[in-house]
């Protein structure tokens, strides 16, 4: 009887373990009743904001509006759950929308019709991608998408979801013109009236719940929440006035203006007929760009709330909890999701504490599609434009940019070559050029070891650069300091280095590599060294070693190098070398 | 008119433009009787040998046995104008033949019909592609194929030549056989007992003219070059031989032993009816390994025997000697060429001095083809397979296997993983796979920076690795040398690394980043930093900076980052912040 009592110690590690994988443990058994006075305000604020939103961005995405709403509930609970982050708001998010609109419009894509399943397949696809990228540990890869990248790509981004909108807003037809100038004019200007007024007029709504309506609250001294509070609450003002003004004045019926359409009512529909191997295989490389985005962004949104009240994101878990957020999505009819800028903010500063906010905001959202869904049909699109519009509009960050570009000219250079790559060749394209751009830079720092020549510091027995101290140099002895560890990456630029200095010094009889940097040397430099050593010797000369680190002797112990080297010596010290060379 | 008259400098420099573009004038004005010599025995068994590898190579690439000769023409002399090896034989070889079996065997290759146009647009292709990346500099791009990933590759390709040969060796005819192994049963037993026995007997003459005919001949005390040109011939004399055979006993008529078949006499053809762009860019990534493997093998046989005579290869001249050789191979209907490894030795160890071997080599491939193509009617493709396996043998090296393995684990697996990757996937598939295993590796390297905490040697102004020395430490203290500049590869490694530290000793007050060897903080490092300091503030510690170079402060000063520090502080040297804070 007595083994099947946990001792402190297994209590403790199972404690640990299941606050390991279920982050939510962390604060469930010291929630308080202050923290929930704070989630359920926030959970509130960013449900009324959820719902515009989801709709919103379900239609960017090409997709029924209800695979946005849906998107709310079961995978902004599955994050909750799951998650490191307590103030992140996991659902539907412009830019995995228009990477999912990007993804749906590849013609073998369309090819195979009904995008609703494609969509589907794209939220289990990545789901699954960061779910095995959690198990196998590579949550660090991503570290090799820096800010600057990642800051031009969202920017290219915002711009495109910007021009997509335009359309919708004034009501413009599909154009199908080519290069035909003539005909642009003529598409442009079959505006539609009534729908371009009432985008101008949401738009015209949305600026003023910025800025200009929290600057009047404040002066009249309303209480702080409440300014957070009605200040959020823009997005569904404009889909309220919008929607009466839609059935108010038949603008659908008699004027042609667009709306949202039937929604399905009640509760998300778990389901997995989207098993359609071909449509897997052809969205793969998409899908693996939306999770890496999907993670890199949400990561970098919940850090900078994490920051703000030193709590820790664990980068791992927050890949698996928005791989199973992503594969809860599918499964339960709802578009790709991640962790949105501006709701996170919004549920933070509206004083959400834990992840309850978004508990709380994810059964309004479920009460929400199953009672309300009859009043979503006659949402007009032009003002989910406006909405869209006005929440993307912060993500092209200019004076950033002009930051970066004066503060770093080459991560200067990789954001503009992200923003124009997403421009002009699309969303994919755009952020793998910045990728390789990335990656081919770094290859090329790690190919540029520093190498200096020593010479001594007059009576002492200290070795410096001689570019950056007065030091006795010899005529037949050439000290060279190399400080990283060499290895394929980096022996042709030591070899070139080592060629160069011996012809512009003629009259060098020993060479001494000095390698207190050097903590490993791998196979292609070993192979390197010997020819160096041999070319050296083959003009008479000879090469040596100083201050060799243990376990990198240990290593050329096992081989015939320092065999070749003789009459080239190994040194202890620097010092022993120059006494006896120079 | 005196203007006319070049001055010395601009002769001299004249001269070494001529110099730099063709390498052969390097040695053609100092050329002697006695480099003549050598060169001329040298060209001689070198054109013995290329005659067999010519056709041999251009049947296991699955092309007309000519294509292989002309290859040996005009392309080894481009070489010999443009390169900068003085005893590289530029010529058909063994892995850049299989690379293109490989290529031609792609079904959507294979349906365009004429294997030996596409070989055409893989030599042109490879070729433009080597001219360009010498135009662009990125010669120094290649150093990121190790040498262990090399060796993998080729001991792979190796393996996969000497199996591709056995059925010819043996006379099977081409199994179809799929996954029934009595089928395969029976495919074996279908043996041509007259090919077998004629590639068995070849396959132990050419073992003979190996070591023990060089034994032989040397205790008969016979001059050393005689032995080196007798030794040599070991393939001429197997085609002989057999030739000989098959005719006089009529063996392809009456026994159904494969011979090479009618070669077209006559100089190479010069024609450029080979531009099919469906064709060019469907063989485009074949085009793009056979280009790179053919430099950097090339260049790493180049370099062998420079580093004996204490010559220098130039890599871009090379890109550009081998891309021209490719360049002239497609145009004079050759197959790709490169230098050959066993070829190469040969010549050198023949006496070569310079590329004038090569010259006279060229000429007398040039008079076999005018004058002797119908004597190669006969020749029986068993002993050709015979002369590859012998020929490629060598480049199966278990023993350099075992020797990576124990000098270095990492480059032990590098290597074994692009052998099994070659035979299990496929030629390109294996060095595709090795090259991307060495940048992860890389990449992985590069976001680990060593970083160590510092204390204080006693009684001195010095600090030091706590983990390395007996220093002093505080309680309140922590003195961080990070050892790298901060990029955004390595600033996560080192964000982890200080939150780790601090949750170690709670009772740390002040943290100190010791900026000595950091020459550098990109965008995304900043930003990093930024975020770090907000957390430590938030936990009511504070972030300081010691010794930053001048680059990095001004850099630093244009941010907002120093004012965001207070109450932290910038300190000039180590000793003033633990004198402030210690």
């Amino acid at each position: 009887m007595a083994s099947t009592i946990p001792t402190i110690s297994a209590r403790y590690s199972l404690n640990a373990q299941l606050v390991k994988y279920l982050p939510i443990f962390s604060w469930l058994k010291t929630y308080s009743r202050l923290d929930f006075n704070g989630d359920l305000f926030a959970g509130i604020i960013t449900a009324i904001l959820l719902v515009p939103q989801g709709i919103a961005y379900a239609i960017l995405a090409g997709l029924p509006a209800q695979m946005g709403l849906y998107a709310s509930i079961i995978p902004t609970a599955v994050y909750a759950l799951l998650g490191t982050s307590r103030a992140l708001s996991v659902g539907p998010v412009s830019i995995a929308a228009i990477m999912v609109a990007s993804a749906l419009s590849l013609p073998e894509i369309k090819s195979l019709g009904d995008p609703g399943q494609s969509a589907l397949i794209l939220g289990a696809e990545s789901g699954l991608i960061m779910l095995a990228m959690a198990l196998t540990n590579m949550g660090s890869l991503v570290n090799f998408i820096s800010h600057p990248v990642l800051a031009g790509f969202t920017s290219g981004a915002a711009i495109l979801i910007i021009l997509s909108q335009l359309p919708p807003l004034a009501g413009l037809a599909q154009p199908s013109c080519g290069i035909d100038i003539n005909c642009y004019a003529g598409y442009v200007r079959g505006y539609n009236p009534e729908t371009l007024s009432l985008g101008i007029i949401s738009l015209a709504v949305l600026v003023f719940f910025g800025k200009p309506l929290t600057g009047l609250l404040k002066q009249m001294k309303t209480p702080l929440s409440l300014v957070t509070a009605i200040s959020k609450c823009g997005p569904l003002a404009v889909i309220f006035l919008s929607t009466w003004a839609v059935t108010k004045l038949d603008l659908h019926g008699q004027h042609g203006l667009s709306i949202v359409g039937p929604v399905p009512s009640g509760f998300p529909p778990f389901a997995v007929d989207f098993l359609v191997w071909d449509k897997w295989r052809l969205l793969l490389p998409s899908a693996a760009f939306i999770g890496l985005i999907a993670y890199v962004e949400s990561v970098a949104i919940a850090k900078v709330t994490a920051n703000l009240r030193g709590e820790k994101i664990i980068p791992n878990q927050e890949l698996t909890a928005l791989g199973a957020a992503n594969l809860a999505t599918a499964l339960t009819g709802g578009m790709p999701v991640a962790g949105g800028f501006s709701r996170t903010m919004v549920n933070f500063s509206a004083g959400a504490r834990t992840q309850m906010a978004m508990l709380i905001a994810a059964s309004l959202l479920g009460f929400a599609v199953v009672s309300c869904s009859s009043w979503f049909a006659d949402i007009p699109k032009a003002a989910l434009s406006a909405i869209i519009i006005i929440a993307v509009f912060r993500l092209v960050r200019i004076r950033n940019m002009i930051h970066t570009w004066n503060y770093d000219r080459g991560d200067g250079i990789a954001e503009l070559v992200t923003l124009f790559g997403v421009l002009l060749f699309g969303i994919e394209q755009g952020i793998a050029l910045g990728i390789v751009l990335t990656i081919a830079s770094q290859l090329r720092k790690a190919s540029h070891p520093h190498i200096a020549v020593l010479g001594r510091v007059p009576k002492t027995e200290h070795y410096r650069n001689v570019n950056r101290h007065s030091v006795e140099t010899w005529h037949h002895l050439l000290l060279v300091r190399i400080d990283e560890s060499l290895t394929f990456a980096n022996i042709n630029f030591v070899e070139d280095y080592l060629t160069d200095e011996l012809t512009r010094q003629p009259n060098i009889r020993h060479v001494v590599l000095i390698f207190t940097s050097v903590s490993d040397i791998d196979t292609t430099a070993l192979e390197a060294l010997e020819a160096i050593n041999q070319r050296i010797q083959a003009s008479g000369k000879t090469l040596n070693i100083a201050e060799a680190k243990g376990p990198v002797m240990d290593k050329l112990r096992k081989t015939e190098f320092l065999e070749q080297l003789k009459p080239g010596k190994v040194f202890f010290r620097t010092e022993d070398a120059a006494k006896e060379l120079g």
